[in-house]
């Protein structure tokens, strides 16, 4: 469906969405014929609202489909993930928590280690531990080139943020990165005329970064890849005729809400209960939540099967919380798959519940990846969520006559 | 989702997939609340397979779409039917187990009687037996026209498949059989300039024919239509990463995995046992088998119920032999539906299993089409279970991050 096709169809309702993602949420058994993560979980209150609900399966990608967090989410939000390309860099600020504006072109950087002559011998500079990371960070914040601003942040051993501010940069830039030692670190190249202003002053940065790391071996040199703007993206007020909001506590997923124009709501702490207080406080003022769980998605990519079971435990335990609220939709889903057994994202299709007065509801007494294949909601792209909960949230009119 | 999409995600591993088709697989029960082929076969090897699968049900073209084999072999081979067209003269060669190349412009002729004036008195030459049929063709075969070369393999009663060699043949003609009597048959036009070189030697070799025929009443005279080259199939090295083989009697489906790029291996006999040994012998040389059984469709289109719930059941005896060659990922499927109540080829979803290590099964202790119809790979476009396949397989890479 065509989402300017929806969009002309969308009137205002004084009624209010929750849309819970628990990152990674599909699992899969520990042996055939067991139960999955989400299955084995205790879980009442997930269980009673699946009850009352319509269950189905998403789709994040497409078949088959390992999807990261970005398009993952892109897709659950409603967007055809195809549309709009979160590159590598973006990823790298918003997990850093900057608030990258259309202006910013932003990178993954790294330090390395070269030789008197320039030749690379080391291309994550012996993984430098963190601390001096942060320090030599310090010093390449000190580099000033005419017309544009840096914004450095340290990510974890050898590795930076880099975002760089002017108007006119493309984002279409070859990388410095040759991929093998023996070499020197390449300049970076434009693709295109529009990106040529913008090669020419990350060069001038990196000439000076190499001045200002000359005695700092291992981390003699820097190195950047992945150049990007934040994507374009239509806003939920836009698209939606939603003022929405958004509770997490990691950078990327605050990021990737910011790029669907959603408020990002100052979360006083780092733990879902934390997130729920957020929730309650704010309840008034907007008419969509996004709330973030990372927890499923961490301990399913560390293996720790028991450990996801028990962070569905800990979602559950908060539902009342929810419901308390009395919102009109909720939907609980996931962006992507994260089984414990795989220590990975995965490709399987995602549970979903979606949950309101007009939910034609599949009386299924229990949330989980079986039960879900027999929901009324069916397999369909995460992207058609939405427009269900919109519909269900009074929100979208008739079309025709 | 886009064949480009998918192949930039393509990793190697070392997994074998097995990929079993049954021709006209789906079928119907003969009353209303009855049991279908598939549900009233005993197949014991088939149903635990299942209880370890996912289930579901295929599209070959698209909704209420009885296909043919060819692009019902290509859906389920993971290509958009749309995209490449199979043309008539292709698979009547196809069929005679012509190895067709890209040079070669493929027909199918038939036998006809013509008067004295050359008008078309029979369009089927009396339907000819095959044996005198067999004997014009040898006439044929003595035709000689500069610069091309031709392959002329008898078929069944008046009908022959045709081909012509030379570069730059053009396989845009018009066809020579008026459709009625009474009138002479057409000469073959070229419907563009590509065509016109095609169009002049195909004529000069009708007209050595006609010559040729003479005094052989019925069969005074030929015609050809249907005129088609191979098309280009991206091969499965080329999209999948895969080395794949095929495994099959029947020329057609030889002819369309060899469009697919697929190894046609040599299978010493006729019988479903014989294809297997081919898939035990080779099996260490390939990670992609192709194995194809046409006895269901035979059954199903012969209105032969009993019949075809054998061959299953002959199939069934086979599965414990593929299982021993502990292959990583199992597909079970059709290339489209032969109920034997219809006695033909039908638009119904094809009941389709697919196992592996890494699959959410069911647990649905069945292979039947009401089993498959609850099943979580749901109602799908064929062509989606090759990635899907390939992704159980460890053969696609995460998407974005």
């Amino acid at each position: 469906m065509d989402p300017k096709f929806l969009k002309r169809l969308i009137i205002p309702a004084q009624t209010k969405i929750v849309m819970i993602i628990m990152d990674g949420l599909g699992g899969l058994p520990r042996q055939a014929g067991g139960k999955t993560e989400l299955e084995t979980a205790e879980k009442p209150n997930l269980n009673s609202l699946a009850s009352q609900s319509a269950l189905g399966l998403t789709i994040p990608i497409g078949p088959g489909i390992t999807t990261g967090s970005g398009p993952g989410h892109l897709s659950i939000f409603g967007y055809n993930p195809f549309d709009y390309e979160i590159g590598r860099g973006v990823l790298e600020v918003l997990g850093v928590d900057f608030e990258l504006g259309p202006d910013d072109l932003a990178a993954r950087g790294n330090f390395c280690t070269v030789d008197d002559e320039g030749i690379l011998l080391d291309r994550r500079a012996g993984r430098l531990p963190t601390e001096s990371s942060i320090k030599l960070v310090e010093m390449l914040r000190t580099i000033k080139v005419d017309g544009v601003e840096f914004f450095i942040e340290p990510v974890k051993e050898h590795r930076f943020a880099f975002v760089m501010r002017a108007s006119g940069l493309g984002e279409d830039l070859s990388e410095t990165d040759p991929l093998k030692t023996g070499v020197p670190p390449l300049p970076v190249v434009a693709q295109n005329s529009n990106s040529e202003l913008a090669a020419k002053k990350v060069n001038l940065f990196i000439t000076e970064a190499r001045k200002i790391l000359k005695d700092r071996h291992p981390a003699n040199m820097i190195m950047l890849r992945g150049f990007a703007k934040f994507p374009q993206v239509p806003s939920y007020a836009e698209m939606f005729g939603l003022h929405a909001a958004a509770i997490a506590v990691n950078g990327m997923y605050r990021g990737v809400a910011r790029l669907a124009g959603m408020d990002v709501l100052h979360v006083d702490g780092q733990t879902l209960a934390d997130e729920f207080d957020t929730l309650e406080k704010n309840w008034m003022d907007y008419d969509f939540f996004y709330l973030h769980f990372k927890k499923t998605d961490t301990c399913g990519e560390k293996g720790d099967f028991e450990g996801k079971v028990k962070a569905i435990e800990e979602m559950d335990a908060c539902i009342p919380r929810l419901m308390a609220l009395n919102p009109d939709v909720v939907i609980i889903g996931g962006d992507h798959s994260s089984p414990a057994v795989m220590k990975s994202h995965s490709w399987h299709p995602v549970p979903v519940l979606l949950y309101s007065k007009y939910v034609r509801s599949d009386d299924i007494p229990e949330f989980g990846e079986h039960a879900c294949s027999r929901g009324s909601l069916g397999l369909i792209p995460a992207r058609h969520v939405m427009p269900i909960a919109l519909a269900n949230a009074g929100r979208i009119a008739k079309y025709g006559a």
